[in-house]
């Protein structure tokens, strides 16, 4: 993938964005013979964030950036040789020079897909050496995505539809593009818009307004800050068609809560945290709205029907996700030379799933989600209206189900490197994502204590797992 | 400041990363005709983080990177041009098109200086249009490298100064440079270095390896995966010296605990949280590593008398600092025209300190910090060995201090525009804090329920805070 077709490749991840072990690891590959050895990596999590039965897969457009400008220069290959040991052979970082994402396939749930514990958000093929150096950047850009965007989703579950979401947290993000990924994320969650205006520019992200304390407490005495929105108040232009021009928020351009006065100012304003009218007349046929300290718990007060506000403003909880900062993605080998690979344990949750795999979601007659199953690649995909046998997870017995409808979950977007189709606008996730949720039924939508989603294996891929643990405790 | 000076100028925070309000105001300003009216912000944190009594300041050569690059482009005033009334007179844009950091003057604390509440990170002064847009940039640098730069500074009082302490957490970050900014101020904060390969190349952290997984995984039967460190196993290359050639870590690699075993493998090593010995020889020399959930608790027991471990890596909870994932900075207004300014609420927590300031740290006769006090800029600076009156912040009554010294705490970094200094290194930064540390009492410096350090006013700016306070109470 040629990084000239985007734009912004230049601000794609970087290929030594990557946790040393990994190239220690393609040292070892190579010296042992196996750089070029065919394998594939599942990237999926183990349970789902924040308590609930769900997350939505996100980063996706990130990673497809990342592997389309992936390769390392020779500033790169040389910080490398200045870290490993002196007598590398020459010829280990020859071959780390050459390497692009060519030999790369992706199979991925497409953004603002529902994704369960255990099925794949990321399917990774291609040479061991180079798939291996890919884990830490995958994980990096699609863990945290689908975090911010699991954590939008709850929040508009709770607001419910009419309430307008505004992302506030660039200020509280780890740095310049933890904010950038949250304000682009939050937005495929269900978010409205940000008020970071660079996820606007880069990545079509609604941009919305607001005030802070410093406009008001600028000006001082008997002056009355003007709309900085509408000109039509000062001599220097004409009066204009009314400052609506902000997209994605139409007239709501959601200036909120100026509430403090500079020394003198005789107009002070409480500063309460429940909402309040302004007392500058441009102020008030703007939309009421709140930006302070909103959780969960928070939003649910305001959204509560007879609320007069409609506008919210969340920061620091959509941001650092303070009930559970981070999704814990893993990055598995699956298969070496076209054998399966499981990684064993005593810790059952931590054992891996052998194979190359299939994933399919079943729906029920009335198009609701029954449940997911993973099965081996080759095994034929279940067929709307006939009896399946599945091992669910955890279960020590075997079961069947009868899908009314049977979808593939996961998709081909890269092949030997090459996009296969163009991904879908972030708009488009993020209506994907919605859809997606309205057919998830209400217990497993549920927040607090919801019913757990099954993922289920087939009885060949059971067999597999079976097959291989015996071996090892032989 | 020119770009070109700094190699790293394109990886520095784009100026569109901002709040749409920050442009907004910009435009309120620029109608009332008052861009250019000197002012002054501080951008400061009104609580230290962990329930701890500390912070250490960071970011600053981050700020510095911005500063230095900050300049709108032709495609950003185009994007903000959209996303503005569409009668906004194109001058305001003219202006924006034109605007640097020339005008710019910044007061810091050095990073890896001990911070406390109220006390200026940063002052920044210059025109008010520019110093108001300069906000969310400075506040996203500032906040996560100082929360960050305290978690690290935290872990390594509990660790002790003999650990070994590596930073793996950047695959839980919030995308790529959360990674980058969690990596370069937990070596800043104390760590030895970290897993961040990107890290290393662009900021000089040491960087450090381990294995995962998917290595002794990829290997199969009686295969003995080989020390992917030292060539002398293999035929293809000459016996080397050792391979210990990390920078920053000696031979103490930090492979550690691949507690796994491919299918079928018969050295099937138990995945125990605590620390094994491995039965690959190559891993024999390797020091005792764990990285395993480690937390403040966990660490502490680790870092126990007797305990073998000497190697700690910690991912999740050094980068996502979940006990308090962000530090809530704030950037207030203190002065516009040379006038004082102050933001008053019901909330003496949120009350800003007006004006113009300087801070000074007051001394014991044995080195042992005293207390911080702000006062006005224009007045003469504590003397050792002088009485002075202050007010600790919060008191109802003034009271008596005599210092035995007496350190400024703001230095200048950027005047007009200039670099005045050069900025330490990030490893003379990371000396600077663990010295500062070492001068805090005990009590001070106690992670849990520590004492208080007091941060006072001088007599003048508490009797301003009155006037003003009164003013607007009229």
């Amino acid at each position: 993938m040629a990084a000239k077709q985007d734009p912004e490749a230049l601000a794609a991840a970087r290929p030594l964005l990557t946790d040393l072990y990994q190239v220690t690891m393609a040292l070892g590959y190579w010296r042992a013979g196996r750089a070029h050895d065919p394998a594939e990596f599942e990237l999926f999590f183990r349970q789902c964030p924040f308590g609930g039965s769900f997350a939505l897969a996100a980063g996706l457009r990130d990673c497809v950036r990342f592997l389309r400008a992936f390769r390392l220069r020779d500033a790169d290959v040389q910080f490398l040789a200045s870290v490993l040991p002196p007598d590398t052979d020459p010829a280990f970082f020859q071959h780390l020079r050459a390497l692009d994402s060519s030999g790369v396939t992706v199979r991925a749930l497409p953004e603002g897909s529902l994704a369960f514990p255990g099925v794949p958000l990321l399917q990774v093929s291609g040479p061991l050496l180079l798939v291996q150096l890919l884990e830490t950047p995958l994980l990096c850009l699609v863990s945290y995505a689908s975090l911010v965007a699991t954590n939008a989703a709850r929040l508009r579950l709770i607001a419910g539809p009419e309430k307008r979401l505004l992302d506030l947290g660039l200020r509280r993000a780890q740095g310049p593009d933890g904010g950038l990924t949250a304000s682009t994320y939050s937005y495929l969650g269900g978010f409205d818009g940000s008020s970071n205006v660079l996820a606007g520019q880069l990545r079509g992200v609604p941009v919305v307004g607001t005030l802070a304390h410093s406009f008001v407490t600028s000006f001082s005495g008997t002056e009355v800050p003007p709309d900085p929105k509408r000109s039509s108040q000062l001599p220097r232009s004409s009066p204009g068609p009314g400052g609506a021009g902000l997209p994605g928020c139409g007239s709501e351009a959601g200036q909120w809560r100026p509430a403090t006065a500079s020394p003198g100012d005789q107009r002070a304003l409480p500063d309460h945290c429940s909402p309040v009218r302004f007392q500058m007349p441009w102020l008030e046929s703007v939309p009421i709205a709140v930006s302070n300290n909103i959780d969960e718990e928070e939003l649910a007060r305001l959204a509560q029907e007879g609320s007069e506000v409609n506008v919210i403003g969340i920061g620091t909880s959509m941001v650092t996700c303070p009930r559970q900062p981070s999704l814990g993605c893993v990055y598995k080998l699956v298969s070496v030379g076209g054998q399966p690979r499981m990684k064993l344990t005593e810790d059952p949750d931590k054992q891996t799933l052998p194979g190359s795999k299939a994933a399919f979601r079943l729906l029920g007659s009335d198009g609701s989600l029954l449940l997911d199953v993973l099965q081996l690649a080759e095994e034929p995909p279940p067929q709307a209206g006939q009896e399946l046998r599945i091992w669910p997870r955890g279960a020590r017995e075997s079961c069947l189900v009868r899908p009314a409808q049977v979808e593939p979950l996961l998709h081909l977007w890269v092949q030997q490197g090459q996009l296969c189709k163009p991904l879908p606008s972030l708009a488009e996730s993020r209506a994907f994502a919605q859809l997606s949720l309205s057919r998830l039924s209400p217990a497993h939508r549920r927040l607090e204590q919801p019913a757990l989603y099954q993922v289920a294996l087939s009885e060949k891929l059971q067999a597999l797992v079976h097959r291989l643990r015996a071996g090892a405790s032989l």
